[in-house]
């Protein structure tokens, strides 16, 4: 694993100045005095704040189109028309998701990031080629962040002849989770849809993360219909539902119920703190009891021209959408991009303390309201005890 | 003036390279080749897209905290507890206005804003002393931008005795435009407080500009006021609500009747795209005829931990919660903070053409759209013929 690694002079979360040993890639020591390890590269914090390294929720690696020209938007006014008009730009691209999406996982670690959960479309015409990309940038980036994968039916399952077979190959392929999609939207058949997603969670072992922009009381239900489904399959703290636009329409009957559903299966709640949609009501959802998390989704892909993965500024407009100012408020908005993600997605509680992954982010800043609301630019990051980014670039990385 | 400038290989809005010769502070020529003026500066533009520079519409110089420790945000529900909020902390600063209105300068024109309107506190405790410090700001920073100052009545008119008369006399000590603020919901007496703002505006041959945070029909009831009032007084294209919340939550025929009245008073509207609250439907507002502007408002101060000033921030942010994705969408929302505003503060259209001023912004992008959608950091920034800013730094600026 390298030589050890000594921070001298950093700023922890409680506001004193530490010194911290990382070694086999995680914290071995933390005080106020340490002596550095034989043979440790020893880094000078210069009293920045040493935070837990970030963790995307919620990424589509195989959809951006970085590394290429800008592309014009192409507007669809529904799900299902944005589906089409991706698949048809889709078919003219002149690099890979090994590029783009490389390209993608270096921006991303340079922000801070150091885990992410990747979707990946499933469907007829791209079958697993998408995954088996997404697979092999999770190999070729493994020092510098870990990779997660959904096999996601983007084009619905039912609705795409031949998908869901395709999903049991991808889950059989490596996928970590079994993705679905608008059971009653864009498939027209909730029982239908769950009962295939749910049938392949259990047949291999694992998780499911449902993107489902459905509004309203329909959402309402389908939340409801999921959460029962994770009862009944022993799947609770396994379960993510993407979105869910839907909580924050709810009367406040419908809203109880459901969330009180959710709680009780442990499904978390992934918002990117949409703009022009109803938002799932962050501190309304934790005092019931369910789990919220945050994520950037589309990264100037077919979806969305914008989009940059720092999850930084994501807490930030969370804050900005939830009406969140003072500095508990941010520090929760922080745990949306951090903590919540990282023991949702099976890595357990992100912090900065002895036996944890040394995995880190030094920022210029006092504390962790005033990350949030500065957003640093200059962040310095830490991968398994490792160095691995600085001021926007990556350090001493090789394709080799 | 200083030398003139010859700006080489810059790309212009509608896709060719061209060079640009700048003399006095306008733009003289604009073509494939031309000859440098004798002693002139030349610039390698090396293709980079020329944009005109960001115009700011709605910023609170004197009550920024930058320069400052960061200092938690302190709660407040109404706008009523924020305003004693902010009068208490504004109480204990240790630096004054010249110090940090001067660093949220800098940090603005490195973003590339060469004009802007900042609203100055004017209450029966501070007086007009904000605006003498602003007013100095101006002065000192005239090189690198233009500053327009509204007299802001932050604690209401009526409820805060002696405020009309400061107003009155800030008028006359120079500020160039009357403010107002939420005639009901902080003064409780709509055509009290209008019959003030008006007032003044006509004693003083100035322009208004208000901010309504009021909701509903009642907001609507207030900008419908204001409109009726700027018809009687003649005041017909240089009123300015900001905020207007209420327009985000209007049946169709309150809007209809609403809108037609802004528009017939050639009233703008100015909104920074709130996350937390409804916003004005701007492709709506524009369709009926009346005009939107965007702007920053708070910036790191006692309002709001947020904000840094980057325009191409917050049309980005405007796109987000209108759900602007396409080319088209994406340059009006360019428009928002460059042509609208700059037309509505008295400056013409802001435009890279001969004739107009010689302050533009050079960015590493291909299109409108592309610079709104990447938000490129890199910025290279003229004001009136000479480069004031590169890569976030002022250059040659020395504060004499």
């Amino acid at each position: 694993m390298g030589r050890p690694l000594l921070i001298r002079n950093a700023r922890l979360a409680d506001g004193r100045l530490a010194s911290l040993i990382a070694e086999d890639g995680a914290i071995r020591d933390i005080g106020a005095e340490l002596t550095p390890p034989e043979g440790a590269i020893v880094e000078d914090a210069a009293g920045h704040l040493l935070l837990p390294g970030f963790v995307e929720a919620h990424v589509h690696l195989d959809k951006t189109l970085m590394g290429l020209p800008f592309i014009p938007h192409i507007p669809g006014g529904s799900v299902a028309e944005r589906i089409a008009a991706e698949k048809t730009l889709r078919r003219g691209l002149t690099i890979g998701v090994e590029e783009r999406g490389g390209r993608l996982i270096e921006q991303l670690v340079a922000y801070g990031t150091v885990a992410l959960r990747s979707h990946v479309d499933i469907d007829s015409e791209v079958g697993l080629k998408g995954l088996e990309a997404v697979l092999a940038l999770r190999e070729r980036y493994r020092d510098l962040i870990d990779i997660e994968t959904v096999a996601f039916p983007q084009s619905g399952i039912l609705r795409d002849p031949g998908t869901a077979g395709m999903l049991d190959a991808a889950m059989a392929a490596g996928a970590d989770l079994v993705g679905g999609l608008d059971p009653a939207g864009i498939d027209g058949d909730v029982a239908g849809h769950l009962g295939i997603v749910f049938g392949l969670a259990e047949k291999h072992g694992k998780g499911i993360d449902i993107h489902l922009h459905d509004g309203g009381a329909l959402g309402a239900f389908e939340l409801r219909q999921i959460a029962l489904r994770t009862l009944a399959a022993g799947l609770e703290g396994r379960v993510v539902v993407s979105h869910a636009f839907c909580l924050g329409e709810l009367g406040h009957a419908d809203f109880a119920a459901t969330a009180g559903l959710l709680a009780k299966a442990e499904i978390a709640i992934m918002t990117t703190a949409p703009g022009p949609v109803p938002m799932p009501p962050v501190k309304r959802l934790m005092a019931a009891g369910v789990r919220v998390i945050s994520g950037s989704d589309n990264i100037r892909d077919a979806w969305s021209p914008f989009g940059n993965g720092d999850l930084l500024e994501r807490a930030g407009i969370v804050c900005d959408r939830q009406d969140f100012r003072d500095d508990a408020d941010l520090e929760l908005a922080f745990s949306l991009v951090t903590d919540a993600p990282s023991r949702v997605i099976g890595r357990g509680p992100a912090v900065v303390a002895v036996g944890a992954p040394a995995d880190f982010v030094l920022v210029a800043a006092s504390s962790v309201a005033e990350t949030v609301a500065k957003r640093p630019t200059e962040r310095t990051v830490f991968k398994r005890g490792r160095k691995v980014a600085a001021a926007g670039e990556l350090i001493g990385w090789s394709d080799g």
